[in-house]
């Protein structure tokens, strides 16, 4: 190791270039406790950003869930062994649209992948729909998704990218514009040839920006689906587990009925786990039409971890916490005032803040980049989102509280008297 | 849940079909330590097969790494953290071929998937070979490399799988009958207009049965990938981490210089980490080329644990041990006696025992079969492998003894003895 070499240097080192950390100044996080982080200075942060961390940083009845089954065993799901199947069975019962059966993985790219996959077994065809700004992982299958960048070989003809709704920018507040994007994509599939076998969307639009929609804003473009024969995946990363409040799942809150839900972060609180969860017969198809196993997927390790962040659900109120602190949250993000500020928005715990520069609503990410770095040094831990990243987005651990809301709030409202304006 | 359910059938109700365990009468394991397992009647298990739990089952040291940290902090890459660039440092100090610069990711997979994609970011072409009976991951774009079924939509036509070697039908001391077929899929591609990226080795072709190979022998089909302008990609997940006794690595071991290593899961004794290690020059051609971002992947658990790994492995000599106690292994495999018996092999704590009907080398499929049920029952972990599942494949973690390898040996010869040979 060179001597006086940075960390953002040593990082280039090992890890090569163009692999971004977070802020102009990264942060050196070295401990997390609930809502809060320390770095290497002691500096303590508030964590209004992560959601990995959903029953707050390090809890210990997590902790200790992995400790002691590390300590029993770690193998894999080619041998029998009952807290995978417990896990399952706890996790289905919180599903309805008939969804009882779940594939373990280690994290949510491996999942939507899978589901990428259940749609091709069940239609017998390969085009698929996302919207044009959004992530569903980092697979050569899933990237393909979200990809901005041409791949080598160029983009796959198999993808749709559909416009993302934007209240702002395009009000459309029955969906019908957004199912009239996935007709025209599901024709153009089949007038190529390819047929179409399903879409992939996340129920809050969180790469998107959590635009604003309203539930049933989706049913439009569900029956489209439906006509065509495609199937609905349901991308719960971000919303599901509970940080809703009103729903545990965003699908139910959207009211759509999905045919595959997947999952990822948020289900063991850091530990390396996702799911991909589906009717019998959706699993039937998929398991029928491709092999798979998953060496680490379910692990007893995985399955305890997991297991033990659904019961500090349950134990602590949280997905109640989420209703109660973000409609409390909500309140006093509405009560921010600044020229600049367009829009608040938001369900459940997941805020975003929208900055424009003018009635075209003109996006103010300069302005946004700056008021994230003074909310960094200010010791809160937000960042960006959106097309244009000029939007706040504020996505705290699930035991966030009403003081917590007061600091940043109080915090907010500090930064954007002082900020700059644009000329 | 059910009551009188098995646990197979509520797996088949929670998992759906088609998702084999091992054995005819599956195995229920509930704890493991070092080399044994445990099953929920109490019965102890020899574990000969298991690479997952590389130093040991539930290894104290791994274990208080990973509760350790667990208790600390878990979060991602995006803000500094020193312990994953203590151990990409740590790790490339281990490789040679200018092979510096590490991605982290959590499965085997996920890490393959990457590495096809530096491939086609060094080349600009997608068209790849793999030998015919291997696996290289669960991704859509990985399992294309191993699908035995048609994929919906049809055989990727970027792919080529090229014969396996197999010294016992196919002799091919040197390896020119192997560097042709690269030859052949190469000039097959380019005809095509897909062009050529790359190939994906294991470098002791595990998955293919291990076919006994000599060092030297890819030299031929590197110098036909590299004339072509292809890479080469050495997926590590079995080879690695000392298996092999007298390397470290399967690549040196074979005498190949790969531009692309992928490892995999005996990096930390079963949590779910692996990783993707490249040339400089490799890593900003993917980094430039593809977003990638992988939230698990590196975070200071996985990282803790797999410094925790590595440092077992230096401590308690499992390099070494594995080259000696295999060296005796090998001994008592080769005192075997069975008329069935038509070959002993291995590399390392890695052996292959293949039993064929005839001098035509027609494969003991099932004899196999009925031989591993009986060393289960007989409380040996192990299982088959190669393209017909004749071969009795033993890869026991690296902890396993000279004792552990006598009663292994006495044992498979107690049940040679007594086996059906079939008429």
């Amino acid at each position: 190791m060179t001597t006086n070499e940075t960390l953002s240097d040593r990082r280039a080192r090992l890890m090569g270039p163009n692999v971004p950390t977070f802020y102009r100044k990264p942060v050196h996080i070295v401990r997390g406790n609930g809502v809060w982080l320390w770095d290497a200075d002691g500096k303590r942060y508030l964590d209004c950003y992560n959601n990995v961390p959903h029953v707050g940083h390090c809890h210990p009845a997590v902790v200790k869930a992995i400790a002691d089954q590390a300590a029993i065993l770690n193998t894999h799901t080619r041998y029998h062994h009952e807290l995978v199947l417990d896990y399952i069975e706890r996790l289905t019962a919180r599903l309805g649209h008939d969804i009882s059966q779940c594939i373990m993985t280690c994290t949510g790219s491996e999942a939507n992948d899978i589901a990428l996959r259940m749609a091709q077994a069940m239609t017998g065809k390969i085009g698929v729909i996302a919207t044009d700004n959004t992530y569903h992982g980092n697979t050569t299958a899933t990237s393909a998704l979200s990809s901005r960048r041409p791949p080598i070989g160029g983009y796959p003809a198999h993808v749709r990218r559909i416009p993302a709704p934007d209240h702002l920018r395009t009000p459309d507040p029955d969906g019908s514009i957004f199912a009239g994007h996935v007709a025209a994509a599901i024709a153009d599939l089949e007038a190529n040839g390819i047929g179409f076998s399903g879409m992939m969307l996340c129920p809050v639009f969180a790469n998107e920006g959590i635009p604003t929609v309203s539930p049933g804003f989706f049913a439009k473009a569900e029956a489209v689906i439906r006509a065509a024969g495609g199937i609905v995946m349901c991308d719960e990363v971000q919303p599901g587990f509970g940080r809703l409040g009103s729903h545990f799942w965003g699908h139910d809150w959207l009211e759509l009925t999905p045919d595959v839900v997947t999952c990822g972060k948020p289900m063991a609180n850091g530990h390396p786990v996702a799911a991909v969860l589906a009717r019998p017969d959706v699993m039937a198809a998929f398991r029928n039409a491709f092999g798979y196993f998953n060496t680490f997927g379910g692990n007893p390790v995985s399955a305890a971890a997991c297991l033990a962040t659904l019961q500090v659900i349950d134990d602590e109120g949280l997905q109640d916490n989420a209703a109660r602190v973000s409609a409390y949250v909500m309140e006093r993000l509405h009560d921010l005032r600044h020229p600049l500020l367009a829009d608040v928005r938001g369900v459940g715990m997941f805020f975003g803040v929208e900055f424009v520069l003018d009635a075209d609503n003109t996006p103010a990410t300069a302005f946004v980049e700056d008021l994230v770095e003074d909310m960094v040094a200010r010791g809160f831990i937000l960042n960006r989102i959106g097309r244009a990243g000029n939007t706040l987005k504020i996505r705290p651990p699930l035991t966030f509280s009403r003081e917590n809301g007061d600091l940043l709030a109080d915090a907010l409202q500090d930064a954007l008297a002082t900020a700059k304006v644009p000329a």
